[in-house]
């Protein structure tokens, strides 16, 4: 339990919620999480699930015409073919990533990822009594690994490479040579890549394939929370190489059953042509925000090297304005009602000199907190 | 991976479903999950919360009306103060579990629980590096621990004892008497007790007090699948000591983010007086169907020896008919189209002597499978 951290923008978030309610006013860029509320089809389509009492468990894999709309989608967006019983519907992205942990990761083993990155990854391969083997990125690599990156670090215990294109917190990107280049990598030292794909979708001048157009070992995750707006739903997907598809569903029985089912039935309305526009819509909305927030903050002296291309954050580099980009960021919360995540949830690579903006609020607010920072980095 | 075992009784049910497709006539008895739909008062809280857009995340620990809401049902229903900081929604009580051996398991840490059980405990004991250390328990102590078996197995290494009551797979429950016993006995040798209590509410000829009744050191589970009724939304609670509550919130954070919104919503209306009333009744049904099916198994030959107080389970001795349950059982379905779920499942104690009849169908359809069975046996 010690070797877990806890997110420290957690009490980050808190006091900005006593702020707030002691009716002080504060810009959100800490959440990651989209302003938006889920699509209404989607929400008429869980309301109808209830209304025909689709409240019992699924099996563990999750409801066959779900799997079967999600290889359709691979089929449509990326021209890949992924049979229907490699594809395991989890809870949340974090179900997925549990079970890619659990699969391939066993007692000292290492598995090699970006530092920074999503936290929680470390910690799904601690509790599968692996090692997390975090490899400083910066922008000469877009905060990303690296086929030769792969190679330096890989000794005889590592068992597994963990990739996520987008990335939080830099939001950068892969590019499909690189990503098919890592994968062969791995996977001729007898190694598996685990592909965190849960910001697909949420690309700007870009565009992604899926990590499962080269390699059928490779895990690939994904999440109906970040482009398909269903945060709270907690509903997510996995897709494993045949060899491991009795264990993942053995595995998911044990540790969660199933996931939630109104939810299951809500997220197949996430396919239709209608749905789709609002995402497209929103994906839209995000590119503005990302087109004005990023000239906005480097003319400010924030260090943004690597464009990041997708998700919905910038990780800046801040030590123009500080040494301590913890204190840094209680400091502007405090003082200027601007909520931003300290560089310290995402790893021990520089988490002092970074900090993590997200663009999960809409332009003038947006506005409003580069308004404030300006003042207070003036003072 | 190799150490988590399938639900046998997964391949049984898709073999049941195989031969319904083809056109037979099955009883299902082999499934653990209440035939009746989620009330129709939750069902509306589930759509009013999607009308209004209550779809993003929640606090790690949970919704706090809900949490409230779980203190009062503390409060009221078995005289026990709860603080609402001590109590956390999880994703079904299998969210619950894993937080619970988390807390309390370090590598090499034994946990007491009884032979036979629910399966995922041993695994959730395995998963977090300990080992589960299953006692052989039968008729004698109503396949029960008890402080003396307790003090029997306890050895250096054991952190803490898995109680549940009811209990799975045998319906048998702990008397408070005992139960303060276990506890005390555990507490005294430095240990702590986990307390399964998802089939808390679901009790016939007895009342039960929770185990936070009698130390505020004990990690006791729920469920809103059971008594409430929730199967597929995927709720569940815990209740941490203390000195547990800060690293159950990080580890939660890290492993699930948050229980389901719109489930969390719904089940606010699980503690009305009306919703309250729709379970009562349910209860009575489940117990019309104990006091059915008991004594017609007993007539056909199986033998119960311990009077099965709550959840809806028989566990039946059928080692007069077979010494192989798993062929038994998969031969009852074939010949008779009885489906009910073989030992196996349950531990290494006599699996091969033992079934277990689920009671999660009407009574017409026990009442045919008993009539099939005695014709089976017969034969």
């Amino acid at each position: 339990m010690a070797a877990i951290a806890p997110f420290h923008v957690m009490a980050l978030l808190a006091r900005a919620k006593e702020l707030e309610a002691a009716g002080r006013s504060i810009i959100h860029m800490e959440i990651g999480e989209p302003d938006f509320p889920t699509a209404a089809p989607i929400v008429r389509a869980g309301q109808r699930a209830l209304s025909e009492g689709r409240t019992r468990y699924t099996a563990a894999a999750g409801l066959p015409e779900l799997r079967q709309a999600i290889g359709g989608h691979y089929r449509d967006r990326y021209g890949v073919e992924v049979p229907t019983r490699r594809i395991l519907i989890t809870p949340g992205a974090s179900g997925a990533l549990q079970l890619a942990t659990a699969l391939l990761v066993g007692p000292g083993d290492r598995v090699l990822l970006a530092d920074p990155g999503y936290p929680c990854n470390r910690h799904f391969v601690r509790l599968a009594e692996g090692e997390a083997v975090g490899i400083p990125v910066g922008p000469a690599t877009a905060y990303q690994l690296t086929a030769e990156l792969v190679e330096r670090y890989w000794d005889e215990r590592t068992a597994a490479v963990l990739l996520a294109s987008p990335a939080n917190p830099t939001g950068t990107v892969i590019p499909p040579q690189a990503l098919a280049a890592i994968i062969s990598t791995v996977e001729a030292r007898g190694g598996r890549v685990i592909m965190d794909e849960i910001y697909h979708g949420l690309v700007y001048d870009t565009s992604l394939q899926t990590a499962l157009a080269y390699s059928d070992q490779v895990i690939a995750l994904n999440s109906f929370s970040k482009y398909y707006g269903m945060t709270g739903w907690r509903l997510g997907w996995l897709v494993a190489p045949d060899d491991c598809v009795g264990a993942a569903e053995k595995l998911a029985q044990n540790l969660f059953l199933a996931a939630s089912t109104p939810a299951q039935y809500a997220a197949l309305a996430a396919f239709l042509p209608e749905t789709r526009a609002v995402f497209e819509q929103r994906r839209r909305e995000f590119q503005a925000r990302r087109d004005f927030l990023l000239p906005a903050l480097r003319k400010l002296g924030f260090d943004i090297l690597s464009i990041p291309d997708g998700a919905f954050y910038l990780y800046a580099d801040c030590s123009r304005f500080t040494d301590d980009s913890y204190q840094f960021a209680l400091q502007l919360l405090e003082q200027s009602g601007v909520a931003i995540t300290p560089g310290i949830d995402f790893g021990n690579h520089s988490p002092e000199r970074h900090v993590r903006f997200a663009y999960t609020t809409a332009i003038p607010q947006l506005a409003d907190g580069v308004e404030r920072l300006k003042r207070a980095l003036a003072a």
